[in-house]
């Protein structure tokens, strides 16, 4: 594997990593929060928002985008950075995950999964050597080798079984990624449920493997989020210290605060973008819900110190009107606000981690959620 | 009335014109074309698109916004202006023609509408006087008089007692406006359907009243294009030249040549936006679907002249794809190539006046509709 892609580690505050990651479509500050763009867009935000709300690398999904508009198709029209407008770097799902959860009558077997399009039940294969196939089509910066995300709870032999499929697929797409062009990384990914014996052999054996970066995988899926805290404290020493972490659909501020605390490096998750699209808004005092009639005839904005203009200009009541009246607008804004407050939130922490002061950030910080919004006028 | 709204013909080019009227918020262009923000909200665009794309003053309503925040709520908050943060010149309708076509239930006599709302069946009552009080209240730079808009076709008595009702209410708008503060403007509604007898009555006695603008009211509603131009040209003579003349609910973009050929200064409608929603984009090359298949793998922008980012930047097989796959960025950016367009046609139209072109200038922008798309690659 060769080319320009690289992972700089800059700084650390106990686990907590500051660092930089080159794509051939610019740098990734670490620690990193990937706003999600599923279908090559991120939802109800126009590209250049996304980039100016501190964005470095979005994340798109070869489930969808395979089926709909097709990687060929976006290949055939320059590739995703110029489809969706969008030239920094761009990081992609493998689909396995998606697979799983939406596909009707899927079928697993050693080779892949085949399944039918939830959007028109058409039959498509997809297998580590497709997988990779599609994202470098796509030309996505990093991708993701195909695995096999179990649902917990579940059965200590089939997650074994997964970890065994997975890894066996991390190595079909690493030789698939050959054919990459340089420049482009793939990410292994660690699976093992919440069993720490199996992450752990997980762990080593994807290391071992090798790969441009490691992903710990199929957690954030329900269960408590202690149990998800002490899988990542049993693998991250395993990880190598040169390479780029990614804690993948993670998660809550407090989460990323966790996550970060633990050596994490990169993360994606819907719930900015998806509770912006209902009513609710997450900010320095904690979430807040647009929805609650309190919100009805207060003048004021939801954060008037903060850096996103969405959050400083529109009076509560007016963003409360616009949920009420299902105005699109109302999704445009508070998608702006909790885009912006992730973006901060990570922009903070790595501050934070190259001033070595990360503990005294993450407590002030709960400490403006746990003071809780500001009391209506 | 008093106060600093006014208009000044700048220019005419046989009977289009160009003029400025004056607001407390703002010059307003004319011709001018008036985006519709019913709720408060131009839909799916942030208010500073909306300004940056050529416009001087939007249009709300007082149905909706009477409903739902409420007139007295959306005063305490400061205004309308604050409200929905459109610090430019704003127009309010009446009401009288959602209550129409919205409300369950309406009952009309002499002295308003009841009728009971949409949203929740609460029951309401709107007069003459409350219409005016609720518009005074939003701080409308220009309010709408309370007017009956018959459904067309409709038997003469119903239009003539129509007309009567509509310049009776007029007259009572007249002195409940005498509340507002100065700076405001009250514009009176010509009515009287498809009878250009009804129509020239209902002028003299709008006229005669007087008022700070004068709107027709009750076309594009159904009619062929030539009868609406039929009543415009009956009715225009007996305006005065020194006020702006509103032709409601106008209309494509062809209407909108017809309607400033023939002396008239300000139009709405709903169609550039609602279309963008639908995959609908107005061009210079005429009407443009997205959701057409021929469309997926075309690289192109939908017009790389435009002084539109939107239309500049985004390749078809993109805006096809978004709406293809229910993206709200579809529903935005072709919301933006719609009304950018429509806004730099009424430029093109008053730019033309101002040079005595305005006849040739309607022929090119016809010539470029009639050559269509330009051809698939």
């Amino acid at each position: 594997m060769s080319g320009s892609f690289s992972f700089r580690l800059v700084a650390h505050d106990g686990a907590a990593r500051a660092g930089e990651i080159a794509t051939t479509h610019g740098l990734v500050r670490t620690p990193a929060f990937m706003p999600v763009g599923t279908q090559a867009t991120v939802k109800a935000m126009y590209p250049d928002q996304v980039r100016a709300a501190g964005a470095d690398i979005v994340l798109a999904n070869t489930y969808h985008l395979m089926l709909r508009p097709g990687a060929e198709r976006i290949a055939a029209l320059g590739g995703l950075h110029r489809f969706m407008n969008w030239p920094h770097a761009i990081i992609t799902d493998s689909g396995g995950f998606q697979v799983m959860s939406l596909a009707p009558l899927r079928k697993i077997d050693d080779n892949g999964v085949t399944f039918r399009s939830h959007i028109d039940g058409a039959t498509y294969e997809l297998t580590p050597e497709r997988a990779t196939e599609i994202q470098i089509l796509l030309g996505a910066d990093i991708a993701m080798q195909l695995d096999e995300c179990v649902r917990l709870p579940a059965p200590r032999d089939d997650i074994a079984r997964a970890v065994a499929l997975s890894l066996a697929w991390g190595e079909r797409a690493k030789r698939a990624f050959e054919e990459a062009p340089s420049g482009r990384a793939l990410f292994g990914i660690v699976q093992g449920g919440d069993d720490a014996e199996l992450r752990c052999a997980s762990a080593r054996s994807v290391v071992g493997a090798g790969f441009h970066g490691y992903a710990i995988g199929g957690l954030a899926v329900g269960e408590p989020q202690d149990v998800m805290l002490r899988i990542i404290a049993e693998v991250e020493p395993l990880l190598p210290v040169g390479r780029p972490r990614y804690l993948m659909g993670v998660g809550t501020p407090d989460d990323l605060i966790e996550a970060v605390a633990r050596g994490m490096d990169m993360f994606d998750c819907v719930l900015p973008t998806r509770n912006g699209r209902h009513a609710l808004a997450f900010t320095r005092h904690g979430p807040i819900n647009l929805r609650n009639a309190r919100h009805a005839d207060d003048p004021r904005p939801l954060d008037e110190a903060s850096p996103c203009a969405a959050a400083r200009t529109y009076a509560r009541a007016y963003l409360h009107h616009l949920f009420k009246a299902n105005e699109m607008l109302g999704a445009m804004l508070l998608t702006a606000v909790n885009l912006s407050y992730y973006l901060e939130l990570m922009a903070g922490m790595r501050d934070a981690i190259l001033q070595g002061r990360f503990a005294a950030f993450a407590a002030e910080t709960r400490e403006g959620w746990a003071r809780g919004d500001i009391a209506p006028v």
